[in-house]
């Protein structure tokens, strides 16, 4: 018996493709529109995949109100931000949606009670894009 | 070569989070506001998922028609109800999504004419609350 | 020029629909599977239109966040509740879509700093039933 | 008789919320976390709405091909940019969601052949917050 | 005191758009793809809307279960139909989404017990496009 | 550590179920309306999941632009098509929907400069139904 349970939130964020490794012709070849200077946002979709076996007393699988806790403090980081500019994480590394996932990913984790029942996050970038990552 | 097929369906269901395993104060606060003694209601939407072969002949996993006829059954059994005081299986378990998930798994399973393509359901309590079940 | 700004909230409620105006019999014809004596119930979407001219100063028709406010006091009288137990609106008038919508739009009105600006509030009973009311 | 046709796109922007005609004080109060001086983002979904009669030979209120591009032309300047920076519109006037759904109004009309079609314009900055503008 | 209801279906239509007033050259000019002699095909997603005071008896505009039976009527002459080959309306005009809407409207005019309460049709051609038809 | 990266695309396509290995009375029992003589039709959503490490110059799994511009080839095959007069792979098998997401899967297979990196491709026939492919 395998059970997940799934928390979806949104959050707007302003972010621009550059990489510090590539030169600004490569930049702009790579990564075309997005790497518009004055740079652009969406609107995110973050969903938490949890998995593991269930409370029999309970009849849950991890308290609800705590995800949705744990998730603020990481949405409090990102929404309505500038991701490039208003996150450390992303001074180093490109705002690409495979490394937001990742960000969003590791950032949870470190805050669930019970962090060996993370299974995988999403992230949806816009209607058509969409990221996971999982390790 | 693996295919699977998936069709979705909607009920509409009052229920009540509310454990006989734990005291009124321990309810309230474990279930929050899902413990209104009066109870509160959702749209589920309910997602099954079949797995395997494709028949060479007709091009088809499973039989579509079946299936909705089959799946119309298990509705037939919680859409319009209160989960907790019409639905047998929930008047020992408290009705939580998690429950819910299994109840309609091994419901939709024992009427499947090839039970062993079920890989899994999902249910949506709301459309940031999703729980899957498999074995 | 006219514009018009519109804010969406969902809430999840119990119901049953049954007129006291009504025999037994008549409100089983009348309401089918919706008279179902333990009820059943709905992740309803409700959406509050306000229409109006902007501010120059602001570039805004009225302040988002004092709507979210106004719209939240509402949302705690109906939401994860059974609104014929619940709610005293629902005693004497058969809680229907058409009566749900027009209560909150009473509701959401008498709570406005500028009621005149209210247009129409709109509530989704399921994906597939949707209802307006307006004056 | 009265046909209304409607073509819907999507666009990705930066902005943020600032009025030159109020103090940072002011606008940090007015405009809360979308005063955020790094900006933030949203993607965006615009409605163009068409009204008038039907051509009986081709069936048709308006070319869509010819709407597609017409909108194409807008959406080159807002897609991918950051509104206050890149758009010239934006320099007076705050990109509250009001003035942006104006100027999409008044860009999309200038560049319609039959501009005394053009019903309204719809702009959803998020799931939840949703504008029109009409003359 | 104004309400409205509305109901929502769908269907799965194939048709072609070509016009018998036109030449071959210019059918193709003028529908571009949409003119492929193969056709193609949708699901479309019809929406009656109904305007009408409440019966303060029942609570209702009108009866649910009442359109559901006469949309289900127009559905069978659409659904899983060629709508050029198959319905007769689409003989002498092309089938595109203005007059299909159009036909819908009167389709369920016809068979509703109260037809003055119609307010309009809404048809979903794609997720981009949509068209709307009232008297 | 495992990125996954999807991307959505729809088309519009008329098609009809039909087995040459079946007799007329047999396809009209196992296919039911979707046997239609002259065929019915979909807007498909197709959606493409590629799995793999990112590089970490650009934190990209793979070129998004390349790969709209390969589905884009295999959308030409389908969109505003007949799939079975107007596609050759299936003269030969029918068209449902488990062999045009593998017609789907293949065609995306042998354009992707790293065709390892493909996981699955899903195929959305209606809202209610879905299909997956992979190896």
């Amino acid at each position: 018996m395998v059970f997940t349970m799934e928390r979806r939130e949104t959050f707007s964020s302003a972010h621009r493709l550059h990489s510090l490794e590539m030169s600004d012709e490569e930049n702009k070849k790579v990564y075309g529109k997005c790497n518009n200077p004055n740079g652009h946002g969406h609107n995110y979709v973050w969903r938490v995949i949890l998995k593991g076996e269930v409370d029999s007393r309970t009849g849950m699988l991890y308290d609800l109100g705590a995800l949705k806790k744990e998730m603020a403090e990481v949405l409090d980081i990102v929404d309505h931000k500038h991701l490039d500019k208003d996150v450390d994480y992303f001074r180093s590394v490109p705002s690409t949606s495979e490394n937001v996932v990742r960000f969003l990913y590791e950032s949870i984790k470190s805050r669930l009670s019970r962090p060996e029942l993370l299974k995988e996050c999403i992230l949806h970038e816009t209607e058509k894009n969409v990221f996971t990552y999982s390790e």
